[in-house]
């Protein structure tokens, strides 16, 4: 080994090779207490003023498989998957956010005026506004679809992000709340046999501006 | 070492100690390679369809940080990181997709006909669907943004995802196209003094459900 290359830093090699996974092996089940961990890092992502407004229904019964996988247009890596976590964004309000915030506050790091202000802001930018509102739902819900994918593969699992669904289907079957959107489905196991490497990415000089 | 606790998985480090940084390190520049290695990670993101509907602006000269922390209420974060990156999402649509996938089938992993389903399928899924293509520009943008402060922490980073800006400031002053939204801002630099810790989050408990 000494005279090989340097170990690569191991966030780049997962950035580099993470995959989209299409085939998990469905044997491979997973613990109450492993689901909860990659939720619980899944919910480190960053949300606008910390409002944490998304919520993880992790599908793993058959039976809920089974309605999911049907309101999926029938993909089957949905129930292949050891678990299928919808994830669900929240229409943000200023209301939530001194809850929210309060941990912050009795941790010593944050003025109680600062949370006040943070909150009057929030009032700002989303009440009135649902463009804006169903934005937010949709970054945040993301961000924290990632991050579970992160969660992912620290474990040595892989994922697949999925917008291939039904929403309305969805929201009834697994009843969402009015103020949530089923933003992304994230299926996470074992990986199975036959998945495709990371599929090729424009050159850089065709995304990028520098001003 | 040996009867110490054993090494945390760095990824698992990452997602936990990654924090939205308030302070950047003025004085720390980037080089225009490190810019581009964090923008070519970024897009190790996925994209529905691997569509890459995306664009990133680096601002980096004290002109265009100038008018982007004036966007942005001021906020002096925007000028004090060394890169301050606009996610923009583009509007997909079916047509760029056949380019986009012809990689994926030179490469012999993806089936010629099975890009021609697929781009059949996205003209399904966003022909004359404007907020279906909003989401999806949000969704795609948001991903590349979370990849983007993945990439940062791999290389010692800081980042700070932003959503306070104007948009159409934003748009105009950048010249941003009329199919694309600036999704996000992404400030990164060198760690500066006085960054908070990750803020507190809610128990798993209460935003985890099980079917």
């Amino acid at each position: 080994m000494s005279k090989g290359k340097p170990l690569k830093n191991p966030i780049i090699t997962a950035l580099e090779t993470r995959i989209s996974a299409n085939h998990f092996d469905a044997g491979k089940v997973m613990s109450d207490d492993q689901v909860e961990e990659l939720i619980r890092l899944a919910t480190c992502a960053p949300s606008a003023y910390n409002l944490q407004n998304w919520r993880f229904i992790a599908v793993r019964s058959p039976d809920a498989k089974a309605r999911l996988q049907a309101a999926s247009y029938g993909q089957a890596k949905v129930s292949e998957a050891a678990v299928t976590v919808i994830v669900c964004g929240q229409l943000p309000t200023h209301m939530d956010l001194e809850e929210r915030l309060r941990p912050s506050v009795e941790a010593g790091f944050m003025p109680h005026e600062m949370a006040a202000a943070w909150t009057r802001a929030a009032e700002r930018d989303f009440r009135g506004n649902p463009q804006r509102q169903r934005d937010e739902a949709i970054r945040t819900a993301t961000l924290g679809a990632a991050f579970l994918m992160f969660a992912a593969e620290a474990y040595g699992l892989v994922s697949c992000p999925m917008v291939g669904f039904d929403p309305s289907t969805v929201m009834s079957e697994f009843g969402l709340a009015a103020n949530e959107i089923p933003v992304v489905l994230v299926a996470v196991g074992s990986s199975g046999d036959g998945n495709w490497p990371q599929k090729p990415r424009l050159p850089v000089s065709q995304i990028l501006e520098t001003v």
